[in-house]
């Protein structure tokens, strides 16, 4: 490095030095050890060795090396899994205790965690399940549990669940924001979600902190949960912000259903582009009354109206 | 390790071998090698260099060295990928044979694929100068190639069809998958897509298996080429369930289009957030009708209706 | 590798070679060193670290490592970056001058671009704080700065409109589409966007390259602010294609504001799904008349309309 650009460097950290006192806020020091973004990913990856158990990782297995197999990853999760928390619970304001009450306090919150596992691969058993059921373009499970988006995007969501349960700070939403940026699908570690969950294409699907989930229901692309208002912004922390969904309900693309009251019935099936603010009966059908459309020919240069036939396209879809 | 985290994990993994026991459907033990995502990224990211050499790798190229260039990872291509077919074809119940006969019919399947390069390069030449004509925001073709989403999905769609089409389970679905994760653009690897086709944007389109697109057809964000019906599941496969879009025609942002009967005719323009489940005669132009509007304002409290002028709309964007 | 194997390869580098020839328009061969997009990638990193120490890198920091852990990060991205915008000024048409002249003019640019981190980091901590303030589902600043799309994507767009602003050519898309990539958010590196910009859940959401933003603007995810028309291609390049959004605007998810004068005033409020294509005055609500809804249940098997009470819905959303 000749003088010039040393000078010229030093000039540069003189500015951005300035700049980190002026903005404090988005700087983080003197805090110990951080949280390691790529650390969480490569337990994501982990998890879904063991979950998915011949699927993922470069070797075979078989019944005999299964349980080394997942022993090893096991141990590898807990170990990084617990230092992690322990400096997520040091981002905690009331966080009180030594360094080695906090490790001790992580180490038995990565059990708990661990503990659940079993309950995850039921759950996700049910999942790949009502995927292939569903899906008349997937050719096998093992398509669905090593390429469709929704499978990885609800795994996530489960993981992280079970860590905004054990109410551990900042991880479960790093996990969850992952698999958004993997697949699309922004699914909040808070919402709740019954079994047989199945999303079909699953990009621009957002799902609120506070949504309700029951059994057996299906999304498509582009359907939202979401808040009606965020006027409110912070002061709304904590109300039921986003819709409870009962079971057997289908929604199909690009549909919004929005509010904290809005309670979707059994067995409801919500057509595409529908928007919904207020709680639908079970069993009920819904779809957009007019989406006319207006059709123009070169040759003629006049409008034809033709509104399109709702009933036949629910004879179709339902 | 302790003795207690030692008996810990000891209790963990006898739950999940019950678990593994419980539920074998979503475990691959027992099969030999197993697909391997990661060498198939790879095997895309070296596709990508032969296809626009010169674009993707570390090293400059000259036109002296760009056949050692490119013969090297076509080797490269050719070793790795025979070995994944292998892997595919013993995931389908009726691939007979010993090992060496499975080996030897994926070195045959990949030389066929890898035969196809020449014709790839030809599509996404047109595609890439399609996507350059259609777009005042492009700058240069290097632009384009180096980032558009939508050159990366139609390459990787272009790629994974020729594996489909040779009827080699999994690896197509993976590969588009991936592409689908890159870009929110979501293409079946079953899709019949002709030449110059330019995506712009990109993000949440979705193409379904059987759809079937002509030459010199330009979609943006958002579209569906979508089923109508999803209530038949399983059984409906192998059916057109998915749209015929024929030459020249344009689909707007957010437009849905559905059903395997219906044909959007030669030259037709789809108006945004149309949603079509029937035919359309080709030079149509076809929009929402009524996309009214209202507004408000503080002052008043009251409200105005004003009707969006369509035909304004269309002397605009037509 | 056996006899036929090579004979075979050989055959197929035949097809190929003739192939680059036919197809020059898609290589990139003998003008020296190449655009690396994982450099890029490692710069965007890099840069990362630097706005937000301490959140990013694997090392904790205090406040006395501080200066060097980001001055070896500054050192670091003048290099590599000096080295990128060189190759990216050899692909311009006009730029002459020697291989040194070039390698001086890339190193000024890049302290130019440099020099106004301090300035980036001011508006990223504006916008972390619109963030923060706008969503009752950010549990600390923490949080966003971790794990929000909206703060990656509006981050590299901030970087690359510098770049795009000293006429770089190539880096400032390839920048904002990896973020494309990795968050569903396509902002043009040409867009002009003010401070306290905050962008929820953001799949989906196109910033075309003349758009202008005011400050304290919220989008929500699949918004669209876009060109009317793209029927000009080419020839359109260079005018204002795209809206002009004042302060204080707020446009909910899946709305559309098109076009090159279309001016949306200081205070706005846009509802779901509108469809804009003209002005609005300031401090206006703006909505969809009619996304009248139709309902259907098994029982009946009749049809009952109901129109949503849009009042209703503004009295919840504003």
């Amino acid at each position: 490095m000749n003088i010039e650009t040393h000078t010229r460097i030093k000039d540069l950290m003189h500015l951005l030095l300035q700049s980190y006192r002026d903005h404090e806020e988005i700087i983080k020091i003197d805090t110990g050890n951080q949280l390691n973004r790529s650390a969480l990913i490569d337990i994501i990856d982990k998890l879904r060795c063991i979950i998915f158990p011949g699927y993922f990782g470069k070797k075979s297995i078989t019944s005999v090396s299964v349980e080394y197999y997942a022993g090893d990853l096991v141990e590898g999760v807990l170990f990084t899994l617990s230092k992690q928390i322990a400096n997520a619970l040091r981002h905690r304001a009331d966080c009180g205790g030594s360094d080695s009450a906090v490790a001790e306090k992580a180490e038995e919150l990565s059990y708990v965690f661990l503990s659940h596992l079993p309950q995850v691969r039921e759950y996700m058993a049910a999942d790949v399940s009502a995927s292939f059921d569903g899906d008349p373009a997937a050719y096998s499970k093992d398509e669905i549990i090593s390429s469709y988006p929704g499978i990885f995007a609800i795994m996530v969501y489960r993981l992280a669940h079970i860590l905004y349960e054990l109410e551990i700070p900042l991880i479960p939403r790093i996990m969850t924001e992952y698999a958004h940026n993997v697949t699309g699908i922004d699914i909040h570690p808070g919402a709740r979600i019954g079994h047989h969950f199945f999303i079909d294409h699953g990009t621009g699907i957002v799902i609120g902190e506070t949504t309700v989930i029951g059994n057996y229901v299906k999304l498509y692309q582009g359907v939202t949960l979401g808040g009606l208002s965020t006027r409110g912004g912070q002061s709304m922390k904590g109300t039921k912000r986003h819709p409870t969904i009962e079971d057997n309900v289908t929604i199909y693309s690009g549909a919004s259903i929005l509010g904290g009251t809005t309670v979707i019935g059994a067995g409801v099936v919500i057509g595409s582009n529908a928007f919904v603010t207020k709680s639908v009966p079970e069993k009920t059908k819904v779809s957009v009354k007019n989406p006319e459309l207006q059709y123009k020919t070169d040759e003629h240069q006049r409008w034809e109206y033709q509104e399109l036939q709702q009933e036949g396209f629910w004879d179709y879809v339902i």
